[in-house]
C-alpha cells in the first residue's frame, strides 16, 4: 500500500464501505464525546470523518494531538447510519474507523484557527499565509482563479490564439506608471526595469509576423497602493492580432471572456455572447455619467438642458446660459419615501463637493419641491411624459459644467440605484464602451493631451490629424465594462511612422522624442508592419468578480499588505554591502523626521 | 470583405481555384521574369505566390515595392501548370493573379535580409530582432516552443495538477545564486529580489493544503553570461506533490517529459515512457564519468583498479598503491586507426589538466602499447575477454584519485564517442540518476557541504544524520537526464524542522541561521506540513533538445545579449535623478581604467 494514501480526503463514498483505507491529511476538526473521538481529516480534495473509540489502537495519539497536524490514518469505511449522513459532504455518507495513525508532522500551538474562518486581524493571516490559505472560503477562491485562467488559456487557443512570454527584465515602458527599477551589475548606473504591460513586446510580436499573441502576463507598477490594486505585481490576459478591424477583436474576445464568465458565473446570469452593447463614449458618459457603467442598474439619466433654457428656475437658467448642462436621474416609484430621502442624496452631493442635487419628487401625479414648483407642474408633467416617468416617480438634477453634470449624475444615479435596491447582484453585465475620444484638454498643462493610450490609430488616421479639431479625433479604442467595472481595455494600434510622429506633435512632442521614448517599436514600423490590434483584460479584476470578493487579497497566493511588504517572507529587506558594492550603488538614507 | 483578408497566406488550395481572394502579408521574395511578377507573399501561416503581368491593375505598385513591405493582394486563385506545382509548399499547388495591391506598410532598405536566412552578426540580429523573427528557423523555432509549452500545460493539467503563479517581487532566496534586486520606493534602503526559483513557494503551497501544483515559471539568476545560459530569465516547468515519494513523482513526470518528447521528436527514437533507466548517482559515476550521462553513447567506462594492484606497471602501480583507481574507457573496432588517434587522445587530456591518458591497441588479437607490453599480453588478454572486449577493440585508461579518474574517463567516454561517431543523433535518451550524496567534501573550506539541495530529505531521515558518517548519506534527489543535458532536478524535501535544524548543523549552520534564511518555511513547517517532494524541469534546455539548436538565443523571442543587453529596446539604461531620489539611491561609478 501507498506510504501515505489509499485515497484522498474527498474520494470515499457508500462504495467504498467495508474497504480497508489510508488516508493522510491534517486534523482539522476534533469533537470528543465521551470515549468516541471524530477527527475530520482535510486535504485538498475535501474533509472526511474519521471515528476512534476504545476499541481503537489509534485513540491515545488522535487524542493527543493539535489540530492542523499532519496525520496518515489506516481504517475501515463503515456506512454512516441515516440520521448521521452528511449530505453538505461529498464523503458525508461514509466514516472511516481508525485502527491506526502515525503523525507526519505536529502542529505548533495554532497563532489562527483555520477551521470556521472567523475573522483575523489581516497581518497575522498575511504572516501565516499557509495557515490562511488552508481556510476554506480562500482555498476555494485560489482553486477557482487557477481554474479560471486555466479556462481562459484553453478558450484562446481554441480562438487560435498561441501564448508568448516576453522578457520580464526590459526597459523603462512608456505607460505612465512608475517603473520598478532592477540594478544592473554588469553596466554601472544602468537599470532594467520590469514590464507595466508588454504593449511593446507585444506590438513587436505582429511586426516580426506573428498573429495571435496571447499571454497571461505579470505586470508590474510601483504605485502607491489602493484598496483596488494590489502593491507590485498583477496578472492581465494580454492579447494582440495582425490584419484586423476593432469589430473583429470584439467578435473574438465576446466568446472569450463571456465564456470564461458563463463558465464560473455559478448560476447567475451573464450578458449572451455575440449580444454585449456596444455603447460609444459619448453616450456613455450621458446616459450613466461613466465610462464604466454598471448596467445592472435600469436607470438612464436624460439631458434635459434644453428644458430650462430660459425657464426662469433660476440656478439652472444661469447654468444653462453660461453653457451648462442639467442631466435627470430618474428616482423611480419614491412616492412612499419621504423628504429626507431627497435631502440626504443632495447632502451627500454637497459632501463630495459638488454645488448640490436638485430634484423633484412625486406622489399620486403631484410634485412636490422648489424645482417642480418654480418650473410649473404642466411643464414638468410633459416633461415626466416625455421621458416615461411616471406618478410615483421622482427625480434629481445634476447642473454644471457637461464635464461634471455627467460625472454627478453618474455618481448619483450608483448611489440611487443603490439606495431604491434597483441592481440585481446575480447577474454580470458585460458591454463595450467604444469610440474613445484620442487627445482631451488637460487643465493643468493649458494644452491638448493623449486621452488614454497614444499607440491608438485616431479614427480617420493622419487625415483627421491635420484636418480636424483634436479634440473631435476619436481613436479605435475601447474599453470591456461589467458591472461597472473595467475589465479590459484596448485598441487598434497606430502602426503608421507618419501617423505617429503627428499624433505626438499635436500634443507638443517631436519626431526625437518619438524616437527616444518608443525607439524600439518606431523604428520596428519603418521595416513593413502589419495593421493590428488587441486588448488587456485584467484577470484579478475578472477573477475577483467571479468569486463574490471585496479585496484582491482574497483571490491571490500571497499578496503583499497595504505597505508593499511579504510578512510571511520578509521582503522587502537591507542588502549586504557586498551586493550593493556588486551593483555599484549606495543607499542614501531619507532625512529623518 | 473583409478589410485586410479573406485567406491567410497559407490557407489556398486547388480547392480554392477560380475564388476571387484577399490576402495581406510582408513580400517574401521578387521575381521579374520579363513582364511577369512572382511575389511571395508571407505572413505567419504560410506563403502564397502572387503573380503580376501586365494585364494586372497592381504591376506598377508591386515592381515599385522593397521586400517585407506589407501589402494586400485580391486576385484570382488559379492552379499551377503541372510543371510549376511545389509540393513543398502548403499552397504549391496554386497563385494568385494580382487585380489590386494595396500598400499598408512600407519598408525601408532592410538593415538584414529575412528570406534565404544567410549568417548575419548577432548584434545585428538582436537589434533588428523584428525582422530576425521573421526568419523561417527562427520563427518556427519560436512557434515549438510555445507548442512544446502549451503540451507541457495539458499534460500536467491531465496528471491532475493546477497551474498557480507564485510572486515575482519577492525576497531574497537562499538557492545560491546572485540575486536580482528590485529596490523599494517605500521602505528606503530595502530590497526585493526577483526569484531565482519558486522553491519556497511552492513548498509554502504543500503546507498551505494544496497538492499537485505547477508551473511554467520564470526565474532569474543574475549570473555571468555563459553559452548554455541566457543572461536574466529562464523558464522551468515547476511542480510540487504532496504526501508524495520519489517513485511516485517519477512515475507522474515520465509520461509528461517522455510524452512532449515524443509528440515533439519529429520522427526521432524516446525512450519509451515508464522505463526510464534509474541509475544510482554512484553507478553513474563509474560507468559513465557523469551524473548527466549521454546513453545514445554505448560506451561503458569499467573500474579496473583491482586489475593494476601489484600489477608491476609503474604509474597504475603508484596510483594504485595510494587509494587511487584506474577506470578503462573501451575503443571499439580501432584496429584500422592509426597510433595517431590514441596519441591525440592522450594530448587532449593534457590539455585538459590531466596527467594524460594511457591507451592499448589491439589488432587481430595483437595488443600494442606500452601498458599492454608491461601487463603482459596474457593478463591484458584476460582482462579484455572479461570486460566483453574483441580483438580488434583499442581501450583507454584513467587514472589518479577517484574522483578525477571519473571526471577525466567521463569526458574522454565523450569524446571517444564522438570520434568513433558512435552516438545516434536521431535519438532522446531519457534517464533518472538517483541517490545523490546529501553531503559533499569541500576542500576550500575543508568541512562538509550540502551537495546540492539543502531542502531535500536525507534518506534515513534524522536517524541518518546522528549515526551516520555524513558522507555515506544519500539524498531523495534526483536528476532528469537527456542525451547528456540535466532537463530536470527534483527531490522529496525535508519538511521536519528537528531534521532541518540537523542538517544544517552538519554543515556548521545553527538553528538560528535556519530561522534567518529560511524564516518562512521553518516557521510554516510547525504548524502541520505534509510530506512533500517535487521537481523543475529546464523549459529552455527541452525546447532547444527539440529544436535541435545549438544556442538558447535561437529558441528565445527577445534574448539579451551575452553583455546582458537587450539591443532592441535598450535596456538596460540609465535612470532619471528623479527615480535614484524615489528609491533612496546614488549611483556610485567604479574607479575609471
Amino acid at each position: 500500500m501507498h506510504p501515505y494514501r489509499s485515497h484522498t480526503c474527498g474520494a470515499l463514498t457508500r462504495a467504498n464501505e467495508g474497504e480497508t483505507v489510508r488516508l493522510s491529511g491534517w486534523v482539522h476538526r476534533k469533537r470528543d464525546h465521551g470515549g468516541v473521538l471524530f477527527v475530520d481529516l482535510r486535504d485538498h480534495y475535501g474533509i472526511t470523518q474519521v471515528v476512534a473509540d476504545v476499541d481503537s489502537a489509534a485513540l491515545p495519539l488522535l487524542e493527543g494531538l493539535r489540530v492542523e497536524s499532519v496525520v496518515t490514518i489506516d481504517g475501515l469505511v463503515k456506512a454512516r447510519s441515516a440520521g448521521t449522513v452528511n449530505p453538505n459532504l461529498a464523503t458525508g455518507e461514509i466514516e472511516v474507523f481508525a485502527r491506526e495513525a502515525t503523525v507526519l508532522s505536529r502542529a505548533e500551538e495554532l497563532p489562527m484557527p483555520v477551521a470556521g474562518e472567523q475573522e483575523y486581524p489581516e497581518d497575522i493571516r498575511l504572516r501565516y499565509r499557509f495557515l490562511d490559505l488552508r481556510r476554506e472560503t480562500l482555498h476555494a477562491n485560489i482553486v477557482k482563479r487557477t481554474k479560471v485562467i486555466s479556462d481562459m488559456r484553453r478558450r484562446m487557443e481554441g480562438a487560435g490564439f498561441t501564448e508568448y512570454s516576453t522578457p520580464i527584465l526590459t526597459a523603462s515602458s512608456p505607460e505612465g506608471a512608475r517603473d520598478f527599477l532592477v540594478p544592473s551589475r554588469i553596466h554601472a548606473g544602468k537599470f532594467y526595469a520590469l514590464p507595466q504591460a508588454p504593449q511593446q513586446y507585444k506590438q513587436l510580436l505582429m511586426v516580426a509576423g506573428f498573429d495571435r499573441y496571447f499571454q497571461i502576463a505579470p505586470c508590474f507598477r510601483d504605485e502607491d497602493p489602493r484598496a483596488d490594486r494590489l502593491p507590485g505585481e498583477f496578472y492581465q490576459l494580454d492579447l494582440e492580432m495582425s490584419f484586423v478591424t476593432q469589430e473583429e477583436v470584439w467578435e473574438t474576445m465576446e466568446p472569450v471572456i463571456g465564456g470564461v464568465f458563463e463558465a464560473f458565473a455559478e448560476g447567475k446570469a451573464v450578458t449572451p455572447i455575440g449580444s454585449f452593447p456596444r455603447i460609444p463614449y459619448a453616450e456613455a458618459m450621458l446616459k450613466y455619467g461613466s465610462d464604466k457603467p454598471d448596467l445592472r442598474n435600469p436607470l438612464i439619466i436624460r439631458d434635459v438642458t434644453s428644458e430650462f433654457v430660459g425657464s426662469g428656475f433660476g440656478l439652472f437658467d444661469k447654468i444653462v446660459g453660461s453653457g451648462g448642462t442639467v442631466r435627470l436621474i430618474p428616482a423611480p416609484n419614491t412616492a412612499g419615501l419621504s423628504r429626507k430621502f431627497f435631502d440626504d442624496m443632495n447632502d451627500w452631493a454637497r459632501s463630495e463637493g459638488h454645488a448640490g442635487l436638485g430634484y423633484v419628487t412625486r406622489k399620486g401625479g403631484e410634485f412636490g419641491g422648489p424645482i417642480a414648483k418654480n418650473h410649473g407642474p404642466e411643464k414638468m408633467a410633459a416633461l415626466f411624459d416625455a421621458l416615461g416617468l411616471g406618478p410615483d416617480d421622482g427625480c434629481f438634477f445634476a447642473a454644471g459644467k457637461e464635464e461634471q453634470a455627467a460625472k454627478l449624475a453618474g455618481l448619483a444615479r450608483i448611489r440611487v440605484g443603490e439606495q431604491l435596491d434597483l441592481i440585481d447582484k446575480d447577474r454580470f453585465e458585460l458591454c463595450w464602451i467604444v469610440d474613445f475620444p484620442f487627445y482631451e484638454w488637460d487643465e493643468d498643462s493649458k494644452k491638448v493631451e493623449f486621452s488614454h493610450n497614444p499607440f491608438s490609430m485616431p479614427q480617420g488616421g493622419i487625415e483627421a490629424l491635420t484636418s480636424q479639431d483634436p479634440l473631435t479625433i476619436k481613436a479605435f479604442q475601447y474599453d470591456l465594462v461589467c458591472n461597472g467595472y473595467e475589465i479590459a481595455s484596448g485598441s487598434i494600434r497606430n502602426q503608421s511612422p507618419e501617423t505617429m510622429v503627428k499624433a505626438f506633435e499635436l500634443v507638443g512632442l517631436s519626431k526625437a522624442d518619438v524616437e527616444e521614448r518608443f525607439g524600439g517599436l518606431y523604428r520596428a514600423f519603418q521595416y513593413g508592419a502589419p495593421p493590428h490590434g488587441g486588448m488587456a483584460a485584467g484577470v484579478d479584476r475578472i477573477v475577483m468578480l467571479l468569486c463574490g470578493a471585496q479585496n484582491l487579497r482574497e483571490i491571490t497566493l500571497f499578496p503583499m499588505n497595504q505597505r508593499a511588504e511579504d510578512l510571511l517572507m520578509g521582503a522587502p529587506s537591507p542588502a549586504e554591502p557586498k551586493q550593493l558594492r556588486e551593483l555599484h550603488l549606495r543607499v542614501v538614507e531619507p532625512p529623518k523626521g
